[in-house]
């Protein structure tokens, strides 16, 4: 077991509270704080509780108590359980724990804040090793809750920039978008169109300045009557695709941020009787697993959905032992996977 | 808390020891068993140790003292996390869970028995409430495994019929693969293709009956050139649709035993330029959220995936609670949907 005066020297990150913080703020001797982390009972009892309320108060990380008492079990934590977003990410993390012997307890919280009390009670309960989080938008007030609590966090594909010292999973959403959009060009492509995922959520905007930057680069240009701001469902793909295509001068390519929404694409383009690719290419983002079986199958921007998925539980399970994390923001490299959807256009 | 008489008499159902079957082979009156049970120190050790071994031997489920010990976990395993149609059976779990305020750890054990054995030790070490296999190959040997530890199972969609008397949970396969096929037959198919699942798989077989019996009471019959094992992945589907589409009187039909082979169905047709649902019908089975959005819309037989996973979860958490099943076997209802992927043939 690690001794506290080292924890301190480790704890000493940017906005991360140390025991030393605790002593000069309860008053008490370094090795009194220490005492009262190794559970020892040379304590009187006030100033055990004084210091104790202090490190509960600010969230202090107790990693060796914690890792006496594992309990063996991670929480994952999901806004929805409807896509083959969330079982791929699931697929990477079981494999982690899997092997580590760990049991990865599955829960949705709906986007909903009542139901996320909810699932704190619960992982209050079982006692959990950590935490990792993939509901963008409520992950910044169930991590300070989670902090308060001691338990290690991790937030895979975050809406926003973390306020918080918590480390982050991504992909780099940027360069895929970009890549999407320069094989387009590289066909002869001009008039693409673009349908984004929600603009409050931070990849969305990543994808979308990808695509601004590969047509400014190529001199092309974006038409903003060709971008289109999506919610990453087949439904919302569907609609802005039927627009896009109804458009008196249409796009001869379109770019969507997720597949779900090139699917949607797809049956517009099926209804106004036109073929991919030869009346229009499509390109989405994910590379789920029905994009190899949609017909024809879909050119798409891989994001390595399971490898986040293992790279966050590894990280999970590396602060529950007391590691350090490497760095706070991890992006895993996206590329694109060349398959039918995509082809020159017949007029450019 | 219950009386043990009071369990005795809920356990008489077949198949189950009661503690009066306990006392006999003990050697002891029912009331020193119900002392055991019920942890009171009044029993010589070599008695209680006699009665504990039976109680272990014959796996009697001590419903009172694990429901004090409760938990709050349950396990749900499956042999992979890669389609859709495990995250369908997690949504449906997750909700019922999520609602008692228990947690749900999720595992898949890769059709590997040495994968099983270390979840065991997993669900051991948790002292998890119970277990919903989703695993129909493993089920009886991990489900002998949970009777001698005493912790209830479920098991949705088994393979086979099992051999011992765990509640399971399914669905009306054999009238889903009729109502397919009777609705082919109704818009004036008569070589109408089937590709089946693995045939070691009790819900493929219950699927290619209900497709014979239609096509018999139709007095179309069978060609048995135009049935093909498949094993429920879309490649499976696309290299049988292939074979199918090649032969030299090719089905005008087909009835995929799930969604992802009508798709590789659906791939199979684009490649030999033919278009779904003018020059072949298709069928699915399981309605995966991705049916709608198949180019066209798939017509297929929905499998309430999610209503079975809740189905097993609440029955899992009553026998947790001490509850009896009500049933041991549960056949959830199938329905045809209807979309775009079936019209009547061009010849018949």
């Amino acid at each position: 077991m690690r001794d506290a005066t080292h924890h301190a020297t480790r704890d000493a990150t940017p906005g991360r509270v140390t025991i030393a913080d605790i002593a000069r703020a309860a008053g008490v001797s370094l090795p009194t704080v220490s005492r009262v982390l190794n559970g020892r009972t040379d304590v009187a009892a006030a100033t055990r509780r004084r210091v104790e309320d202090l490190l509960a108060l600010h969230g202090y990380r107790r990693r060796t108590s914690r890792a006496a008492a594992r309990a063996h079990l991670i929480d994952l934590v999901f806004n929805d359980l409807d896509s083959l977003w969330a079982v791929e990410i699931l697929r990477g993390v079981e494999k982690v724990t899997h092997d580590a012997g760990v049991g990865a307890v599955v829960s949705a919280v709906h986007h909903q804040a009542w139901s996320a009390q909810q699932w704190l009670a619960g992982i209050r309960s079982r006692n959990s090793d950590g935490a990792i989080l993939v509901t963008a938008e409520l992950a910044p007030r169930l991590h300070a809750e989670l902090r308060r609590l001691g338990m290690p966090a991790v937030v895979i594909d975050p809406a926003g920039v973390p306020a918080f010292d918590i480390p982050t999973i991504g992909a780099t959403n940027w360069a895929g978008g970009r890549s999407a959009v320069e094989h387009l060009l590289s066909l002869g492509h001009r008039r693409i169109g673009m349908i984004t995922g929600p603009s409050a959520v931070l990849c969305s905007r990543a994808r979308l300045d990808g695509y601004r930057t590969a047509l400014d680069s190529a001199g092309a240009g974006a038409d903003e009557l060709l971008v289109r701001e999506g919610d990453f469902s087949h439904e919302s793909g569907f609609a802005h695709g039927a627009a896009l295509l109804a458009l008196d001068r249409p796009p001869t390519a379109v770019f969507a941020s997720s597949d779900q929404m090139a699917l949607g694409v797809y049956e517009a383009a099926r209804r106004r009787g036109l073929r991919i690719p030869d009346d229009l290419s499509v390109v989405g983002f994910d590379d789920l697993p029905q994009a190899r079986w949609s017909p024809p199958p879909l050119t798409t921007v891989r994001q390595p959905l399971a490898e986040m998925g293992a790279a966050a539980a590894r990280a999970l399970l590396g602060l529950a032992d007391g590691e350090t994390p490497d760095g706070l923001r991890m992006e895993l490299a996206t590329r694109l996977v060349l398959r039918h959807s995509t082809c020159p256009p017949r007029r450019s």
